[in-house]
């Protein structure tokens, strides 16, 4: 399933005492070139600066990230060490991006891989290379699963639209919304895709289109803006995205950009599909008000390639996210299954978890 | 009114002799400059590359084309031949761009003008200078007359919303959508006006916060999908945006991202509100749907600075416009006064006009 010739996100490299080695997300189209993460504060650096972005990739390379954390244990660590040292790896990682929640998923998984875990460093290592490996496989997994679900929902011919980039580039497998298109393209699908540029950071222009066009399918790029008056004109028959973080009711977080594409996506009739998988869920969180979302650096908005887009010493708001309520959500996907219509019991259902 | 700090976009020095300087915008915040239009198709060129730009901006450097044109005859021209190289001109000129209506509004002055002139080059020369000056002092007069109708929309303390560049730099005067910040700023009054970046070519970024900071507004910049989160979250108390062609029915074509930013303010129950001179109306065309869109060129999208921003090679859509429904524009403020509800028969009270 997963197509070979979609870029590897990111790899561990031998044992416990490997290396970690990611895709520099921030080099492309132009370089597709892999950097290593060569301590637990390069990789919380990496998710911070958007070398490895993407709400599923972001809780793989936190994962990863402890493991780092593990490895560079000095080997005569005592208890109390070992474990004061994977603390403040552990504290790095979760401060680095504060929106997508499948980055607390997978700490929370770690800390259970030490929980279960001897005490002495070599087996800390073990355990927790083991966790991030098992985190990795299952969103590779959780990827083809979405994408089969979601299959039903795209067509040979079909016309579709999506913003940021929810593919391959932002999991550890063949992508959450775009996991669909690569799929239908390998039965031999033919499929047109807009995809939004997605502003500030413009992951729609450098990485979906880079990503879908290695599938074979046809990319047509456009402003953010310019999707309103696509939707309205009714050439598209279904929007798909990803999610950062879903609050219990389906109110999900997103890049920016997500919201006004599901308001005008509603008011053309549209429908407009979240896929993500279950470490997206935050059902600790009644609904989307409580999400936290990230303001990112004025610079983002600002510069360009160095070059000033502005006035110097303009203000600038960069919220990095916006909040779709699921009432504007047709349906949300995910590796178990289709929500729809999206409800508070149709999630808990889905997550076989009892409110 | 005419705040001596805003720039000036366009003028005519000298007499029929003369020349036409206009600010270079494609060069602004970074350098405010000015060139000479030497020739017809250099003032083509600078409206098809948005050297001078904004609708009303637009017609005046229309009119003053024409000036060109005729100060360029031949002294020997005989009537036909004078006649026939200003028809080439006003082919040139109007082909230019093709959704902002004060272009044809302002060639078909420029034909009267003509039509009642004697045959000879220097009275043509004399009538199309002439006329092109009373174009331009007519919408030095409505931004102000916009500005005092709008007046009472906004007030101290305010916050407000703004898309692409409305503004002084859009027209002869001070603006349409920013021409009653910059009065009610003049008033004393503290404003904050948030600015959409206005991608592809960054309007917003590049002159409507260089141009409100002049007049001291507090400007806060934001992508523009940014918008439909800030409206939904309460603060903002209006949106304020220009337009390039108003249907009869006062459907309104604009700068593309005004259609998601109208339908994101419905939403939220923000007013919406279009600020346009008489000359932005067509009344030939009963409804939006027959506006003609202008598609620019991809490489707007593609490249900044020259750097590419997507693979090689990708397909775009660019278009520049989109089209308001008039059930999403609370009211259409003119030099005539204001219009709400946004009906055919209201439209037609304020233009004088009978159905």
């Amino acid at each position: 399933m997963a197509d070979p010739r979609l870029p590897q996100t990111i790899r561990w490299v031998g044992d416990e005492g490997g290396r970690l080695r990611a895709l520099d997300q921030t080099r492309l189209p132009e370089s597709v070139e892999e950097v290593e993460l060569t301590s637990v504060a390069e990789v919380a650096d990496a998710i911070r600066r958007l070398v490895v972005r993407g709400a599923p990739l972001i809780g793989i390379a936190a994962a990863y990230g402890m493991a780092v954390a593990a490895r560079d244990l000095p080997d005569g660590s005592s208890p109390e060490e070992a474990r004061a040292a994977l603390r403040a790896a552990r504290a790095l990682l979760l401060a680095a991006r504060p929106t997508a929640v499948n980055l607390r998923y997978a700490l929370e998984r770690a800390d259970a891989a030490v929980a279960g875990a001897p005490d002495s460093p070599a087996a800390l290592r073990r355990a927790l290379l083991t966790e991030a490996r098992a985190i990795h496989e299952e969103d590779r997994q959780a990827c083809v699963a979405m994408a089969r679900n979601a299959r039903p929902l795209v067509r040979d011919g079909g016309t579709y639209l999506t913003h940021c980039n929810a593919g391959a580039l932002a999991t550890g497998g063949i992508g959450t919304a775009l996991g669909v298109f690569h799929l239908a393209a390998a039965e031999g699908c033919r499929l047109t895709v807009y995809a939004d540029e997605t502003r500030p950071l413009l992951q729609g222009s450098r990485l979906t289109a880079f990503e879908l066009a290695l599938s074979g399918i046809d990319v047509v790029l456009q402003c953010d803006s310019a999707a309103a008056g696509l939707l309205a004109g009714g050439t598209v028959e279904g929007v798909f995205v990803g999610a950062d973080r879903i609050a219990g009711n389906g109110d999900t977080a997103n890049k920016l950009g997500t919201f006004p594409l599901a308001i005008a996506a509603r008011r053309a009739g549209v429908p407009f599909f979240v896929v993500a998988p279950g470490s997206t869920f935050d059902l600790r969180l009644p609904n989307g008000r409580d999400i936290p979302i990230e303001e990112r650096a004025a610079d983002e908005v600002l510069l360009l390639s160095g070059r000033l887009l502005a006035p110097d010493g303009v203000r600038v708001r960069n919220p990095a996210f916006d909040v779709t309520p699921a009432e504007l959500i047709t349906a949300i996907v995910t590796e178990r299954g289709v929500v729809r219509p999206v409800t508070r019991e149709a999630i808990a259902a889905m997550l076989g978890l009892s409110l």
